[in-house]
């Protein structure tokens, strides 16, 4: 089935919520649904239509896959407890990491946490709780990088060719899959999120196993953990679209102490782009690049080198993995 | 025995030049010695300072390694032809590609470099020419580093212990030890060294294998120096003190021609710096930035993404293994 973009003119985000709450509502029917929410944009936005469009009928889990951002968990279920929507944490950290044990691959990587996701982690909720429906916040640009084989989402599975149904007992329901990143934002802000929500930037499926190159071992991830933070905090004041910090395999000579020490490189992107599809490197001020290379080296063990993305998209992508 | 440097402010380049011909001359006798060019500051001087102490009793050869930059065997050999001083080139390039293969580790490829050309190369040179002398341009930050423990350079053997003329038949003289780099380049200028040479950054002993993270195949220093030319093109005019640009193993997914390229990682360094003590990254423009990007990953085949490092020395160094 061809997917239409509805385009940022055509949105009208009133409407569409409506529209799509009926649809949700006559989809479940007396069912029951659940969904994950990341605490992103879109998840957190197909949480707000889920609940608006059957309440109690939908329940919501926040997946503590153990490759999140610091504090996140407790961070995301405390704003939507401030909205009345209730969240349970799942601790699935074990599964996650037992999955990423020894791969480097990052097509292996995004398969084993797709599969644990929707396969393990969900499977089982499936089962226990007896829903039959999975919302979840896929979005055109998605559907369209999968599709054309740029970069294999770990949400896409119809358009693939995966039924849901027959393979993990529950039929999945997108209401974002028409829409890109700004017209998801918009209904979001229609909905009533804060804007530290609507205007979150990105962050991957894979969340910070997609931002280390090499295996996503709990000590690793605990490294891009605190480069992620840094980055973060660094950088929420500019206006970019997006900005990571990458954890490379390839270990580079430093030197601390006046000694020798072979150590750790974070690559930092910071790109400025409307919709994802093109992208260019942020100027930011040499001021700023060197507190982040300063703050990196003095604060988060291991590392000695630090370096900017200065390539766009096209040839490069947002993302290192 | 300790090593006494001689400040900038202590040189004087005509003195220096003197005393280190008649030390020389007085050295070698009535035998003969021979050395490498390489063609960077510290061997031009060396070759300069052997050839007025000397002349015809000091055989210059430029040892074609395979991972020097383009063209520059017939360039260096061309200057010095200017300069009346003939210098020969020795093809080693597979008795060194033979040496790296398979070779990742940092200390393994120099050690591997080191091997080659002082037992392999200059055992085999001495052996033919019946030298007893091998002239070489160690200078003193060489000797601080490795005797600190934080990078072997390829040239120090007394000073770590090793008798070279017990090992390889011959012996060392170092006439610029006591001197740093830019007293090197003083005494280059007074030498009447062009500007070119004796202004050139500098460049690794273990060249363009320097240059590569993991194994430096035929293959992989081919890109490197691909990236390399573009490198110097772009940033001669700048006041930087060196600048170069390292091939990474780790690789990056990238997209070319609307679909997916999993390709290579050029990182870019640029440094500020007087001694090559404590150094910080250029502030370059972005305009010069992104051009540098955009001729990398369109220029040089397979690379997909380009950073430019922003740490500062220490905790970086220089160059990157």
């Amino acid at each position: 089935m061809k997917i239409e973009e509805i385009t940022l003119e055509k949105l009208e985000p009133g409407r569409f919520i409506e529209e799509q709450c009926e649809e949700i509502a006559r989809q479940v029917g007396d069912g029951l649904a659940i969904n994950a929410l990341s605490g992103g944009v879109d998840s957190s936005v197909v949480t707000m239509l889920g609940h608006k469009a059957i309440g109690n009928k939908l329940k919501t889990y926040f997946i503590d896959n153990g490759i999140m951002r610091r504090n996140e968990p407790g961070q995301v279920v405390n704003v939507f407890k401030g909205l009345g929507v209730h969240v349970e944490i799942l601790d699935a950290r074990e599964q996650f990491f037992s999955a990423l044990k020894g791969l480097t691959d990052p097509e292996e990587k995004r398969e084993a946490i797709t599969q644990t996701f929707y396969r393990d982690v969900f499977g089982d909720l499936v089962k226990k709780s007896g829903a039959k429906f999975l919302l979840q916040g896929t979005i055109y640009t998605d559907v369209e990088e999968t599709v054309a084989g740029i970069k294999r989402q770990h949400n896409i599975l119809t358009q693939l060719g995966i039924d849901t149904k027959a393979q993990f007992g529950y039929t999945l329901i997108e209401p974002l899959i028409q829409l890109r990143k700004t017209g998801v934002r918009k209904v979001g802000e229609a909905l009533g999120l804060p804007k530290e929500i609507f205007a979150r930037p990105p962050f991957p499926g894979p969340a910070l196993a997609a931002r280390v190159i090499g295996e996503a071992s709990p000590e690793r991830i605990a490294i891009v953990r605190e480069a992620t933070a840094i980055v973060e905090e660094e950088l929420t004041g500019t206006k970019a679209f997006q900005y990571l910090a990458i954890l490379h395999e390839d270990k580079v000579t430093g030197i601390r102490n006046n000694k020798r020490d072979y150590g750790y490189q974070i690559e930092i992107r910071c790109w400025d782009s409307t919709d994802a599809r093109t992208a260019k490197p942020t100027r930011l001020d040499f001021g700023i690049l060197e507190k982040l290379a300063s703050r990196m080296t003095t604060e988060v063990k291991g590392v000695v080198s630090v370096t900017y993305n200065i390539a766009s998209k096209p040839t490069s992508t947002i993302e290192a993995v």
